[in-house]
């Protein structure tokens, strides 16, 4: 029935398209679906009796203070905290650099606020994490894009795409969502080089980090580029670096962070303002009672192990039981794999075949702004246990074996 | 020192502000400062030990579900509690008509996001609520305004407004934040009714409508509204209506629910999920924990018992001490009261004069899109205790009265 608001919709409101991951967990919360759709962190590895000591102590201790109105910002004692961890590993910030968000997706919002005018193009890599594309959508972004393949980002190609004039770059460098690839030293470096070059700023977006299973870690793009650009203790890099708290510690409490020179933070904070006053105080304190003292660390390697196991049986299963003609990748980290069809198959068709074996995973082509890779998809590894792994890839093998059997 | 992001900025930075209350508030944090700035509630009747129960049991018996990330639209025993109340005050609505979300500020910025067009004109009441000119300030809204006097909107002023042709009506009924001025039944009929002639719909944002210290209350304007437009069961109505637990919770929180017609709220939810994903799962599940089984009816008792006496601590201390030519509101309720003063004095000099002696207050015409209100302020007496009510008032007679004799 219509209302006599929806004839007054504003343009934006046109350009917004529902979620494909939010309509497919719908149906993934039938019982004895197995999904390797959504980006859920293991719920076996919430450290809940940590959460709960927490809530204790900062209601008794600060109760007026975790249940009061906060700063803009965030709680200072957890830009600290954060701060700390940063300066060990090398990136040269004070608390000034530092804004905490309601989640990730809060800072990809506040982004397009304060940087995107409709029309604008960003660059991005292809296939890249919708949750971006979503955001941007709303303030009119349009999109410049450059492939990936095993090391990431394709910065051979990454000059041209340059050229056309986007508004800055954004690229996931580690365990990329949606492939699960890393880009590499080298292309790190290029991709700087050619930033600087071009004057073009990066937008660096690091959920999984911390999360490497095998090899070794590379210093994040905002460390080499900031390397390069401290000048009288001053932070004042090309690169704005995202992280959050939601696979490393829960993502039930929409926490996250932004680092950026002191500038734009404000900027940021601004709009932020506007858009929801502050970060839940209570969800910082409790974060920061449960961080503090190295618990993150130690709770990492965890996570780390759990998933790593859990990669390992994705790993195993789909080469037991993927027909011939399926590839996917090896990621190095992170939470989820990406998985290619022969060119001829449309993986959106073959959801519907999985879902008939009660399994689902999330079609590649929403990843792509363009609309291609219609033959690929991102299976998540962090969220089942390994027998359901075992038995969601199974299931997955049976059903693209019926499809490949009619297709030929 | 200028980064390559500062030539960056979209149109809409330019138009952002910092708000006086923010600047005002970093000045409040000084020791012995007596703040009337904020709207923040009493600490003292935060219910600190419910929260710690209810932490303790949500993570003990749900703490998979609590950490985890949950759906955009807001966890489902919270709506329906929401529901529950909203069905026992008279309004028809059910869970798909009702969105959680990061405090009313987030509902103000996501109307603005699905309805405002730049240049679209929204008819505020002058003064009016501040969050709300800053979140839509970002989409590039124009105001149309309409004075307030004693009675809430000035209704007779509304029709030569409504000719403008706005795009929706924004409105605070009970108690308004700034002026505590609570809107009348006949002036509720008559703005329902030319809103409906002129085609024009209503944001109703009721944040305090549940603290009432004296009188009776007034039914919601959409109470009213749906009354007249009920089909089918179905609500059509033509307002939007916005709470919050802030108030009669936790501000620390950062949970408020919007209700709307279903087509409206399926947009809204849209927004939302490219803004935050969701609101906090932890929250949500800690709010409805605490607030079932009728406790928030019993907490709002002792949060009135408290906040009538504080008001009426202000409100005495007021005569005893304001000099001549100063004017004052009498709210029944909520948190604020707004003050005159004589025509030519400007209370942002005021409120320098009243810095010196350790007190503070928001000027007045930060409410007023069109820069009015020169000789009026903002006081809150919910979070100061009454004797801190009586002391600060009283410093504050002491710097009007100095100004006045400087100025005769």
């Amino acid at each position: 029935m219509q209302t006599p608001w929806e004839y007054r919709y504003s343009q934006r409101t046109q350009r917004m398209k529902a979620s494909a991951i939010r309509e497919l967990l719908k149906v993934t919360e039938q019982p004895n679906m197995i999904s390797f759709g959504g980006g859920f962190p293991a719920p076996d590895v919430f450290p809940v009796e940590e959460f709960k000591r927490a809530c204790n102590y900062v209601l008794e201790h600060k109760g007026a203070e975790v249940l009061q109105y906060g700063g803009t910002d965030g709680y200072v004692p957890l830009r600290e905290m954060i701060t700390r961890h940063n300066n060990r590993v090398g990136i040269r910030v004070n608390i000034n650099n530092i804004l905490i968000t309601s989640g990730s997706q809060q800072a990809l919002d506040l982004l397009g606020k304060i940087f995107i005018n409709r029309g604008d193009r960003i660059l991005v890599e292809s296939p890249t994490y919708l949750g971006a594309l979503q955001a941007w959508n709303a303030y009119g972004a349009e999109y410049v894009t450059v492939p990936v393949d095993e090391y990431g980002m394709k910065t051979d190609a990454l000059e041209e795409a340059l050229r056309i004039g986007p508004k800055f770059i954004y690229v996931l460098p580690n365990f990329q969502n949606p492939t699960g690839t890393t880009l590499s030293l080298e292309r790190r470096l290029k991709l700087i080089e050619l930033a600087d070059r071009y004057g073009v700023p990066i937008v660096e977006d690091d959920p999984y980090g911390q999360l490497r299973y095998e090899g070794e870690d590379l210093p994040a793009v905002e460390i080499l580029d900031s390397k390069m650009r401290v000048q009288n203790g001053t932070y004042t890099g090309n690169v704005i670096y995202l992280s959050t708290f939601s696979k490393i510690l829960a993502p039930g409490l929409r926490l996250a962070w932004v680092i950026a020179p002191e500038g734009v933070i404000s900027k940021l904070s601004l709009a932020k303002q506007g858009t929801d006053l502050h970060t839940s105080t209570f969800n910082q304190i409790v974060a920061h009672e449960v961080g503090q003292h190295g618990f993150i660390d130690r709770h990492v390697e965890v996570i780390k192990a759990t998933y790593r196991e859990r990669r390992d049986a994705m790993l195993e299963s789909l080469e037991e039981n993927m027909p011939e003609g399926v590839h996917w990748t090896h990621p190095e980290g992170g939470l989820f794999l990406w998985l290619t069809l022969p060119e001829q198959f449309n993986s959106t068709e073959m959801l519907a075949e999985a879902i008939k074996e009660n399994v689902a995973f999330v079609p590649g082509e929403f990843f792509h702004p363009d609309g291609s890779g219609k033959n690929t998809m991102r299976l998540n590894f962090s969220f089942c246990p390994p027998d359901k792994i075992n038995e969601g890839i199974s299931r997955l093998g049976k059903a693209f074996k019926r499809k490949l059997l009619t297709h030929y």
